[in-house]
């Protein structure tokens, strides 16, 4: 019989009995059709493929990730990917949707559409984080939104289930209602979920609740009990440990975790790669290639109901990488639907295309410019006052509550004489011109501002700085734009990144916005930002699901205890 | 927190390490919530048992079976199966949908629905067995009609695709259609297969049509070659030999395979068991019992993507067995949705309740009393003429074509004289009318006569015998009660089965049914056949999908080369 392609001389991946075989694979209408040897004389192949010995893998998939994470369009972010041989990814959106609700996905799941890799989507279920007394969003995804979205063929999965609390002890809440929803009319549907720390009773119960899976960073305790009451564990990066590692090997637990990415900022996509990368990180922590793969493959197509991918079989997608080296992991080409769509000897073509998205996406940002008093903070005090201050440390993007006291100057608090910044978030997406203010201190700028329309999950205009005139440039440089992100200094912006897609993503090629990502890190630590990651620290700090004490347009919140306090004890 | 029931001195098996362990298991509303000792205190429960120390294991799930093969109707069939640790089924109902098309199902569907077991359905994907050239069926089963059925909760799966030509071979056949239908717009939907002894690149492209699992006999090398181009395997007990045993444990295939009984009859059922009869056999085989009970649980409910049950853990349905011992399988006590539903020492009460299907169903036999001019063969001949002879053999189901000259005596075959049977096969649908002749030999009755309308798939009437007043008689007793299996012999009838339901299915209780299919099974023993399995060996003679020659309503068909041929050369 006539086929499209035969690839001969490879070594593919069996994902059934875990192994390399020695075999010749041949495509047909973009799947695989037969692997083996005996029957080699039966086909007439229409183009012939020596692969030179390579390891053939499936495409890798990634499911759980946040596009937006990477500040990047559908499509510059598709393109960077086939180079690390993803050809799968389940996004889920809930920072557009934060900005334009069900109309952002959609427009994602357009913009994603002609794609050289798969974009399927999960439906955020926390839009916004937290509720309309703590925050404003631009929308929010209610169940009417959820019920037409799963009707999508590309949404695959109820997208991550953030706060337990509402799960476990709130059977009114919003959250239970969308998960009971997509229960009784998807009953095969993944449900992701978020649950760092949990454990015990609480967490049976979160799971009882509907939620069977999570990505957070994981101790090996907490690990283990997720795993032995039937979770299935994503593996991003930070839970990649060698106990983790030791642990999921010795145990055989080969079929109940995955990696995932989570989120990949724009400077790590074009230096490190993608998934690729966490396969990489597992293989250095001694795990044998054929594990690795397995868990960037088979189970995370399994897990997202995938039947049509994920193994080199026939039927399948057939979507794959060929690899010259398996200790390195080092990629020859990456096949989509069974045509060549990237080779390491040629550059990927990646032209800016601007304009993809509604162009009311374009101005988003609906804030007039700031002038100088935006940033006074009038105080009915001579006296100095007692502040809550966001206390910001490397290595998390939690904060600690801490109290100072500030003086205050002829009626204004006299932030820029204390040691700490200003943050003001202002509202943007033109509902109420919220302002909310607080004071951050630690491992953040101590000198200069920034300003940012990037700033989870709202997605407001968060401005930071060590003094007025800073922030105003700033501020004004990212409403001039619409949305991105900018860092100031003595008057002079050091560096900026457009972001007007929604004020959170940019339509520009991938190494391009890479680059600027790395100018931006690199002003913010020339402004002080110690953090090892300023970006996510600076964008969560209005995120108020993050402990301990973060700040919205409504002001400072305590996490922990959900609710408003005072900047003024 | 308050829960239902607290099950302690148990020891759970956990589906994700395949282990027992030593836990408490508490469930709320039909679900387990927790399990594990330390959080036990936080528990108020309403009720507390004492489990004594017995294993606890998921409820038995069997994805492939035919409930018409035990002739019983859904409820008294599931009553049989709680006693037996079976807590799921997935029904594929090809033989009802032969007489009554989408209704038969539905009535299947609607007469399941309060049984003590959750009976799942897959869409028969193969009614009739061929087409309507080669066998009259009562209904068939159309595009339209899969797709009203797929919109049932309780349809998991398309049922067995048999005909791998039409697969392989022939794109524009109705099966493709189904199939493609089915991928379209429920990707996630298993499809079933039936491929005995393909392999190579014929399997391959069977299996890149779509069709993911096979549960046919096989041998070790088909076994393997299945397992590795992606098929999932379905062990039933014709399967379980040492070798592939060993195989499957050796390789760590347990994702991959799960044990199914497709057909088990009244009497076995009631004598040997059902699915844990297959587990019983694995363990005596050598399987370990926690793999054996991962087959019988985790994987088959994974299979069919019933995220809902397979295992012991919070959220799933609360479906699970006691055991007070692994080596023997013994089981104290069955649970569905947290409720006992069966103690070995309290009996399972199993009224007779008729009734249940529709009014029409009772009156599916649509013939008139035959008269013994029915049996007379006429021949324009008066020469011995050469027939074409169904050749029986024990231990198969498939018969031989053989050849013998028949001697012809006043113009009429001289059947009765020879040492063949008659075999007529009378179109009972009301359709047209047919009646099929063909002769067979081997391992079958040497006197008297049995007649059925339990005669796979098109359950048309069925009669053969040495003698025409034998058969006479039986067939008149079958369409006087509307359908069943009679035996008679010397003109007394020695035993009869009435299945009033559509001519295939009893409404008696399980037990009562068991022991008139052993008097059956007696009965055909005494007019001598000898065939190991002689019910199925007589009920498949009429399936023009078993090898070699059989015989429908048409007449004789070579099964091989799917055409119709004369009883005489």
């Amino acid at each position: 019989m006539r086929v499209d392609l035969l690839l001969t001389n490879v070594r593919p991946y069996n994902s059934y009995c875990k192994q390399f075989l020695e075999a010749d694979i041949a495509i047909v209408n973009g799947r695989f059709l037969y692997i083996g040897s005996t029957d080699i004389a039966q086909l007439q192949p229409a183009e012939v493929v020596d692969g030179q010995g390579a390891y053939v893998i499936p495409g890798l998939i990634d499911i759980h990730m946040h596009i937006e994470s990477s500040m990047a369009a559908p499509l510059p972010f598709a393109r960077e990917l086939i180079k690390n041989g993803v050809t799968t990814i389940v996004a889920e959106p809930h920072e557009i949707a934060n900005v334009f609700g069900i109309e952002g996905i959609r427009a994602m799941l357009a913009a994603g559409k002609d794609a050289p890799i798969d974009i399927l989507f999960g439906v955020p279920s926390s839009v916004p984080s937290t509720n309309p007394e703590l925050e404003t969003s631009g929308a929010t995804i209610e169940l009417a939104d959820l019920a037409e979205l799963l009707q999508e063929d590309r949404v695959v999965c109820l997208g991550e289930v953030m706060n337990y609390v509402d799960v476990v002890y709130k059977p009114e809440a919003k959250i239970n209602r969308l998960i009971e929803y997509t229960q009784k009319t998807k009953p095969h549907l993944p449900i992701e979920g978020h649950c760092p720390r949990l454990l015990g009773l609480e967490l049976a119960r979160f799971i009882y609740g509907g939620v069977d899976s999570d990505h957070t960073q994981q101790t090996l305790a907490g690990m283990k009990e997720r795993l032995l009451n039937g979770m299935f564990v994503e593996i991003q990066e930070k839970s990649l440990q060698r106990d983790i590692i030791g642990f999921l090997t010795e145990q055989q637990m080969d079929e109940h975790f995955a990696f995932v990415t989570d989120d990949v900022m724009a400077d790590s996509l074009i230096t490190q790669g993608h998934l690729n990368h966490i396969v990489k990180q597992a293989l250095r922590l001694g795990m044998k290639p054929e594990q690795a793969i397995y868990a960037a493959t088979f189970t995370p197509a399994r897990r997202m109901g995938l039947k049509d991918r994920g193994s080199i079989a026939p039927g399948k997608q057939a979507d794959f990488v060929l690899l010259d080296n398996l200790a390195d992991f080092s990629i020859v080409s990456t096949y989509k639907n069974g045509k060549a769509v990237f080779h390491r000897d040629s550059p990927v073509t990646d032209p800016a295309q601007a304009g993809l998205f509604p162009a009311h996406f374009y101005h988003s940002v609906k804030l007039s410019p700031l002038d100088i008093d935006s940033f006074r903070l009038l105080v009915d005090s001579a006296l100095p006052v007692a502040c809550r201050v966001m206390t910001v440390s490397t290595g998390t993007t939690f904060t600690q509550a801490a109290t100072a006291e500030v003086a205050v100057n002829n009626g204004e608090l006299d932030w820029e004489n204390s040691p700490y910044c200003l943050v003001g978030i202002f509202e943007r997406h033109g509902k109420n011109g919220n302002i909310g203010w607080g004071l951050a201190g630690g491992d953040v700028i101590t000198a200069g501002a920034i300003a940012t329309t990037y700033a989870h999950d709202h997605h407001n205009l968060l401005v930071i700085g060590r003094n007025k005139h800073d922030m105003l440039l700033a501020a004004n440089s990212v409403i001039a734009t619409q949305g991105g992100y900018c860092a100031v200094q003595d008057g002079t912006v050091l560096a900026q990144v457009d972001l007007p897609v929604a004020g959170i993503l940019s339509e520009a090629p991938m190494a391009e916005l890479g680059r600027q990502v790395q100018v931006l890190k690199a002003a913010m630590r020339q402004l002080g930002y110690r953090h090892n990651n300023p970006i996510m620290s600076l964008s969560t700090l209005s995120l108020p699901v993050s402990p301990a004490l973060k700040i919205t347009d409504k002001g400072l919140i305590n996490v922990n205890e959900q609710k408003l306090v005072s900047l003024f004890l």
